[in-house]
């Protein structure tokens, strides 16, 4: 019987056709990336719970990543510790050839590397779709967007499309994490805490005056890239007085609870378009609250004065630490299980395949049916056997 | 009848059949370039000379560039000349897509952007090939060869091939100018030339040194890339003193009669891998002998001891420019009007093309016919127009 034979049948447990999905990764870090690394996690929370739900998923990916998906590697290495991230945009051509010359293979092709698969997407029948990780507002690039207006894309905040109205939008999927990936932690810790990469559009000098303003010690817990090493050096460092403001260097996933769990409130103080926010769902998975600047997702994310405040000043970022009492830290871990979950991520994903493959390919095979009849009558000509 | 239509019918007034034809371009340059760019100027030749013939051809480039052919812009003006080199990948995508989508259109398609065309080639049934441009002795890109051995491949001299030699070489053609581009001049000038680019692995300073022996005026016509302006600033300026050794800038096809006309010998001092070394032909245009050490593809190129010499070190090169006059500029012109005119490049290219349409797929569809075959089934299960 089909379902008895969860591996190889046509259906899952509930009853659903399972689905044959190409999930496509970038191979600047592994999947799940070592240290920092937002898409490349977000991939492989997409992957694992597409496999745990049954689905036959297949994972191109640097080959050191790590899944219950088959892994085709795109390279041996992931790049950025291989010391070769200029190499990315080359490397991804073999493997979108893997992905896109058996593309019968799949039911549904999903890339998570930005514009790069949209080429190849409009030469098949295969439906695609691709999750937009970054911002979208180079405008040098708007040209080859504009050029594949018709692909189908998710974004992962309304506010990300702003820049590009007229694309293909189908839908936006927040980011999840792992139900149980992060602790909860009831009680309000006593420092304020700052995760992820250091840079000037993160703002982490704003978060430090907050800090200093109010006397509460601050933590930060990131990374610095080579382009940001002189933008710590000068500005940040200098701002740097332990244990009072802290810098702990780059974490690990297994040190997030506690890290986060700890502090009394995350500080998320970015001066960009921020096109999701991965830190703050972590923090929210904790109970910790989060205070942050009204930039891009953010007031999707954030229900200000709920799960935190939304603030832009430094002034009325320290009004909102004197307020964090008045927030549920149970409240924040409930808008977590309910909003941003992998569980939830992962539904919004099926929907959006389901929908794909039925709707057929009406859109996305204007031009290419053209091509695709002449060389059906080409081959017929030529090849007796077909 | 077709034959009276020239800009229609099946045939060539030769009564060959007239091919429709797809080039395309890099987007750096214009097609013809305004100044340097050997590649650009092939393309620029390769295709008038295909229009000349009656062939129909469209030509996939920048907007600036100037053609008979039918021009699709892949960019509105050339990427240099915008300030945007670094465009070039992402560009390119779109201007890929805008042929291969309606790759039913053309009998065979021909890139000039290396490795780019090789996975949209592998999705279509139209043959394509692409002509290697560049040097290939670049380490971190043959996992992208390697990846599409079967992809039928031209290489501009046989020494090119050899860090891929598993390649699917169908043809070395030599590249070739319109024959009447270039002036002859029977009489030996006096100075020594030197034309190109100004760069390490172009070694002017070699060229200087054997100038400066011998007591013999040289001039270099160069432009200099930003790259390498600072090794022009402190090793090439420092050796100037004209009007015995003399810098003239970059100088436009208009000028090139004059200046490698008017010289005694033609100095190509590359230590390098010289994938072809377009200067070479124009200087035996012109009459002028080339005095060019032994690198890459010029024992290819030039016949020792009758269109010029090939000679390693200074003194041996010094040596050379003393017995020119045992070259006969003559033999030089002839040399050229028999091997590198553009009349022979597109005779060859001509052959290239018909031999791959007369072979059909074999070798590109390799894996795709599984993925077609399937698509094809697809198809005619869910559209019974078809």
């Amino acid at each position: 019987m089909d379902r008895s034979n969860n591996g190889e049948g046509k259906y899952l447990q509930s009853g659903t056709p399972r689905l044959r999905v190409a999930q496509i990764a970038p191979l600047y870090e592994r999947i799940p990336p070592k240290l920092y690394g937002g898409t490349e996690r977000v991939v492989s929370y997409v992957t694992e719970e597409l496999v745990r739900r049954g689905h036959q998923v297949t994972l191109f990916a640097s080959g050191d990543s790590q899944t219950g998906a088959k892994l085709v590697p795109g390279c041996p290495q992931s790049l950025r510790l291989a010391g070769k991230p200029e190499l990315g945009a080359f490397l991804q051509l073999p493997m979108l050839s893997d992905v896109y010359e058996e593309a019968g293979r799949f039911d549904v092709i999903h890339s998570h590397i930005d514009y790069w698969s949209f080429p190849f997407a409009r030469l098949t029948n295969v439906p695609s779709v691709a999750t937009m990780h970054g911002r979208l507002d180079v405008e040098d690039l708007h040209p080859v967007y504009a050029r594949y207006r018709s692909m189908p894309l998710v974004s992962i905040s309304d506010a990300q499309r702003e820049p590009l109205p007229l694309m293909n939008w189908v839908k936006t999927v927040y980011h999840g994490l792992p139900r149980d990936l992060l602790r909860f932690s009831p009680n309000p810790g006593k420092y304020l805490a700052f995760l992820g990469r250091i840079s000037p559009e993160k703002r982490p000098d704003l978060a430090i005056k907050v800090a200093r303003q109010l006397g509460i010690p601050f933590k930060i817990a990131a990374k610095v890239d080579v382009v940001d090493r002189q933008y710590f050096e000068t500005v940040i460092k200098p701002l740097l007085s332990p244990p009072d403001v802290e810098y702990i260097g780059e974490i690990g996933e297994a040190e997030k609870s506690e890290f986060l769990g700890n502090a009394l409130a995350f500080m998320f103080t970015v001066d960009w378009p921020e096109p999701f926010g991965l830190a703050m769902i972590e923090a929210l998975a904790c109970g910790t609250p989060v205070i942050a600047r009204p930039c891009g997702s953010i007031p999707e994310v954030i229900r200000s004065g709920v799960t935190g405040f939304i603030a832009g000043s430094v002034d009325e970022m320290a009004a909102a630490v004197r307020n964090i009492g008045k927030i549920s830290r149970q409240e924040c871990r409930r808008e977590f299980e309910t909003r941003f979950t992998a569980e939830i991520m992962v539904d919004n994903y099926e929907q959006v395949y389901r929908e794909l493959i039925e709707k057929g390919l009406t859109k996305s095979l204007g031009k290419p049916k053209e091509t695709y009849r002449r060389t059906v009558a080409a081959r017929s000509a030529t090849e007796p056997g077909m």
